[in-house]
């Protein structure tokens, strides 16, 4: 399973919220799962300092065309990333490609960026785990999807305890994703794919 | 100056939605803009529809890959486009592309989608017009704002009349955007560019 | 019928070439057709400065992420556009969007950069047209052709002059991509498309 | 490290191309490398058996939008990689950001597909190695380079053993590579980055 940890990349972030994402991250690596994030500092970059010392693998999908205006345009992280990606297609960009690399999203915390994201995310039909009490729009995600009133096939869950909220993602993965991925390789040419002619 | 049109690819449009939309496309063309809008059915095809019977030039950035998945897997319209760019993005990918080449940006109704492109054009600092009184997420966009609590640079007018709407673009358009291009012309290499080495 | 120039956006232009790639912007603008570049320098400009002059419509699909990157960054022309689609795919990104965008494509002079984009438009079996006698990589494409040794359904025609050159691209457009374009029309939903649900 | 390995999707593969590519993986993997591929059959999926047999981290940038596309579209391989990201953007496309994210990136076999990759590598001034003898348009890419003429500041050496290519490649990165991401890291801010205003 690959998650996506999403939210605050800058504003005021709490000793807590940090705490809990980054246990966030712990959990994710123990677990054995891939975290993925869009490369960015905040509260992305603290699941990454969790799942990166706990021994996990990481990816970053960056804004950036490249190492550099990663570095020095984005004033983005570079450590603890086992692969960075660089799509060079801006702050929002890139969240689309994040958001569809992922079979599950978490979001915490976060302003506009992270409302965007998270509209994408509701509307590709993801499965969408809320940090709960970490702040930002994060905290109007339920008011924003009775706005919308569009049924998208998104799943949403809620937890305030990182390792609740993993649970619950777990069992969705397990009881929607997983058998839908059984049934599409059943359709397909096999693990190892079909040569093209 | 490139006017885009987002809001209901879907759902249910009623009759002065429609026409009030398809004025704004009429306007837009009188005033010798370019529309540009994500080819997609709905209430943006109505804008495309007004500016096309004007005479205007409109371009549509595609989800597809190319004609036949446009017209296939999207159900998209081809009618009216002077050019279709295939993004191959997929449906919210392919709006950050739109969002991006239009230097004011207009909304009318629509749902999650729409709420995506709202909070793309607004983190991302653009001049946005709200369409008032189209029904769907349009209607939240204020407190929505509130909510998201971000100063981004970007600004926001409202009104229910199309060519009040466009009056009050094309007045910020002078005073912010126009000024600004003069600015970053004057430092670049002229209107005709510099060759590469 | 939407037609890409590409080629040169640097090194040693000579005025002839610079005049055939002018009078061929002139006859797709004469001949009702959309123009469509990488609003680079160079050769692609030149085609531009045509078209626009016979007053066509071009379309230009940049590089950059928006207005201030193509003029400081990418050094690259704004006059002579009806409308720039910022890409933020970079040089070589921005082309495959490029190339797909277009019904068929013309190709001029050209170094790496258009090695790659012949590359693409020939894996991608589109209609091609080398401008001859234009230098550069253009003088080897039949060899390099026979070394790729693979029919991927590009169709490639060759001319010294613009004019018969469009002749040339006009007949294969009427005798393989209309009819193809007709084919998929009728599987699909119209031409203004279907509503999404 | 990031290692990109480029080649067949299909054709005739021979058992010993096949082998010194999947050798190739191995080596890769137990450097501690990581390989990045388009997640497509043929000769970069046997570099995938090879470096996670061997233990190491893949990544593959895939032209599918999600799995379903990427197994019943494409016929792609998903078996051996920690992370697929989902770029939508058809197999071209995808390879510009593939070449991108990797730090040296290795040639094997190919035809008009891998010829668009090489120009793209080359105008890129990539560090390039190619793996000899391995057929197709591999076998041209020093004429073709003679014919493009242009010094991009890309980097190529050639090998027909994997393990001497990937010494090459090692050393070039440590004289050039590495040194080069040290001295824009000091210019930017720290390993973790800034925070967002």
């Amino acid at each position: 399973m690959t998650v996506g940890v999403m939210g605050s990349a800058g504003g005021k972030l709490t000793a807590d919220v940090r705490r809990r994402v980054r246990r966030l991250g712990v959990g994710i690596a123990k677990r054995g799962y891939v975290l993925i994030t869009g490369a960015c500092p905040g509260l992305p970059h603290e699941a990454v300092k969790g799942a990166k010392g706990a021994g996990g693998i990481v990816v970053g999908v960056s804004p950036a065309l490249n190492f550099e205006e990663h570095v020095k345009k984005y004033h983005s992280p570079t450590r603890g990333y086992d692969a960075i990606i660089y799509t060079g297609s801006g702050l929002m960009g890139r969240e689309i490609e994040n958001i569809r690399s992922c079979d599950v999203v978490i979001f915490a915390g976060g302003r506009s960026g992270t409302l965007g994201e998270f509209a994408i995310a509701y509307d590709e039909a993801k499965v969408i785990g809320v940090l709960k009490s970490t702040g930002g729009i994060t905290e109007h995600l339920g008011t924003i999807i009775d706005m919308v009133n569009k049924e998208t096939g998104a799943f949403v869950c809620y937890d305030d305890d990182p390792e609740r909220l993993l649970n619950q993602l777990e069992e969705i993965y397990r009881d929607r994703i997983f058998p839908r991925h059984v049934r599409i390789m059943k359709a397909g040419s096999g693990p190892d794919g079909r040569l093209q002619s």
